[in-house]
Order: C-alpha cells, then sequence, then structure tokens
C-alpha cells in the first residue's frame, strides 16, 4: 500500500479553476483499478493550499494512473494554475 | 473532522531516535478522546523524511493534544532532530 501526499499553492485568483479540474481528475481516478482513496482537501488557513491524499494499491497502479489519459489531459491543466511546483511524497505507514 | 500532515525531515543519522519518540507519542495519542488516526509514514526514496497523517475530530481535541502531557515532553526531543522546521498543515476534506 503506498499513500501519496501531494500539495499544490495555488495562485490566489485560480482556486476555483483548480479545484473545477481536480473534482474532474478524481472522477476519472475513482474508477482505476488499485486506486484506494483519492481525495482532495483545503488547508483550513490557507484557502489556495489544496492537498491530494491518495492510497494506492502498489507502485504499478501508480505508474497506470501517470500515463492514463484523464492524468495526463487534466494535469498539465491544473499545473498552469500553481504559484510555485507541487510538492509530492510517496509514503509507506511505519507506525 | 480535521485531517493533520506534518511533514518532519530528519537529521540523517537520527531518524532512529526520531522513530523511537514517534512511537511513543503515537501510543500515548492514540488513548486521547477525539483521535481517529495518527500514524507515521515514511517517504519511499528518502528515508529521513517521517510524516505524521492525522484525523481528529475536532479543533477542540487537537488544542488539548498540543497541550497535553505526552506532546510537551516529547516533541521538543523530536524537533532537536531535525534539519529543518517541520511543515504542519490542517486540512478538511473538500472533494
Amino acid at each position: 500500500m503506498i499513500t501519496i501526499i501531494a500539495k499544490h499553492i495555488i495562485q490566489e485568483d485560480k482556486t476555483t479553476a483548480f479545484r473545477s479540474l481536480a473534482e474532474e481528475l478524481i472522477v476519472e481516478t475513482h474508477k482505476e483499478t488499485g486506486c484506494i482513496e483519492y481525495s482532495l482537501f483545503e488547508d483550513i488557513d490557507h484557502k489556495n493550499i489544496l492537498t491530494f491524499i491518495e492510497e494506492w494499491e502498489s507502485k504499478e497502479a501508480i505508474e497506470k494512473h501517470f500515463n492514463s489519459n484523464h492524468f495526463t489531459r487534466i494535469v498539465p491543466q491544473m499545473k498552469a494554475l500553481l504559484s510555485t511546483s507541487p510538492e509530492i511524497n510517496l509514503y509507506k505507514e511505519v507506525i
């Protein structure tokens, strides 16, 4: 099981556009094999910090996700709305 | 419901000490009212990145946690092992 935390800092006036794209991405990603959890979280104090918390069955499933039509179509549009590079970490639970 | 992502970058030779303190903190925190989830995750590619993923019932429960004996005793010891300030975000799920 692999957990991904993907943190995005969005340009102040672009959060609505980002959330709309994220919603589309989430709907498509939930259909993928190996996707256990894939949700978007908003920072309570900074509405322009939006973070995906994801859970995947395997690295193979994540690779397929990164190469999927919806990912390669939607993610570049999301990246154009950021104020800085996204911060993405892949984790395994240890305690 | 509030989700906390607390990311720590640890000095390369201090990860074992950090994990030992984290284990103690996790055992005590699991006993707290309002704590739904509280686990430690290791970055797959960087063993010195260790991140708590937490779920809490309310802000009040988090406040109590921050003021608990175990938190105020253990967390300063963990902070001394970091190579940079921890990165802590409080989130609500939006999609």
